[in-house]
């Protein structure tokens, strides 16, 4: 996946409808020149990609992200984020996945709540097959 | 729709991915004993009752919500709410709802945006067929 | 509150950021005049008050609703709805909550994440003071 | 602003509570070496960004992102992608914004509502003063 190689993105584990995964902060990953914390489409592009291996790890092919709710709890602004995904509810049509960002020290910074589509065909979005845009 | 009518919801209109209904402001559905501002779950009712005979008004059968998110912009201390839903995208499984609450004279009172459930069967819920939870 | 009465949300316990309440659930509930499955809003209702009370057990006084997104987990057909609330990050401004739907036997029905006003006045509304609307 | 630049986004205006950005589209943005598709957390990066514009450009100060949900419509596979954010309402404490994200041609690729912090002081999270952790 080059855009999670180019953020930094490391996906260490998938299984059983979990997965794990880590980034180490670095300065291109701030939100300010002055002082480092991290942008929140960091600790965000982590949660998606863990949230989706954890998916796709039942699943077995890539599974669209339908949507995606994160929440900032504390400052990314450490060496490190790391995340935590585990599949809460799968069905025929769609998963539904907890995230939770920590530092390196167990800390909470984030937590994300998707959606990620896991039925209607090996589509690259979530909307692929018979779609019927109404606007 | 037992629930709606006990909460005072009413559909008006229903057809091409698009619903408005409205409700009736009441004592009863006060948040607070001492002055009348709405509780946050009437709008949500009425906005989740909308999103879904949107949605419906597509598929042609139930369509269970899979997720919602509702931003309050504004107290519901007048007489009347209404809303209004458009369905932004549906494919063969779910469908993307954006619905918009107002007060009778316009003021947007909460907008509210849901994905609801469109394949897989006549079911209940969202997770009916082929569910596998694996919490 | 005369709304969480309506319903039948009950509050049963509330303190250092925790609340747990329940709803009896009852033919009113139900989204469909033709089996009982209750409607989203009901387990809504319940999450947002207890969410509120969690918070407010904190502050010490109403602290609105300023967004608030429900997952649903698993149809709520049976007698019961139980949830608890657990603030994860209190502010001056704001607080975010974690709300869990169960059912009686502890299954999990849906999840919440709200956002709650801390600051600002003792107000009726998350926007009261100071408010500028752009729109 | 570091990590906006290393995605590639560009604010190009903002003012009165609106912003308006974009973001050039090219291989390192794919979330598949296979063939071209954004990665979810490119619109999610750029929606992030020009919605904190819009609250900043009425408050004058950052204002950390509390929370922000996005709902993907369709695959950003082409050569651009594009934002409007707008502040639908701001308080002493938080805003709330939409964001629209289109591709060049004006389709709606993805729809993202947040809230920003904007009391409490000049804070690098919505969390910093007199912050309560109760977990």
């Amino acid at each position: 996946m080059p855009f999670a190689r180019h953020v930094g993105v490391e996906v260490t584990d998938a299984g059983d409808g979990e997965a794990t995964g880590h980034l180490e902060l670095d300065d291109v990953h701030s939100s300010s020149p002055d002082r480092f914390v991290a942008h929140g489409a960091v600790p965000y592009a982590l949660a998606d990609t863990v949230g989706g291996a954890a998916v796709m790890s039942i699943v077995g092919r890539p599974t669209p992200t339908i949507d995606m709710r994160i929440d900032y709890l504390a400052p990314a602004n450490g060496a490190r984020i790391e995340a935590h995904a585990e599949v809460v509810r799968a069905g025929d049509s769609v998963a539904a996945v907890d995230v939770t960002v920590t530092d390196g020290g167990g800390e909470q910074l984030a937590t994300a709540r998707g959606v990620y589509k896991t039925g209607g065909g090996d589509g690259e979005t979530a909307w692929e097959s018979a779609e019927r845009a109404t606007d």
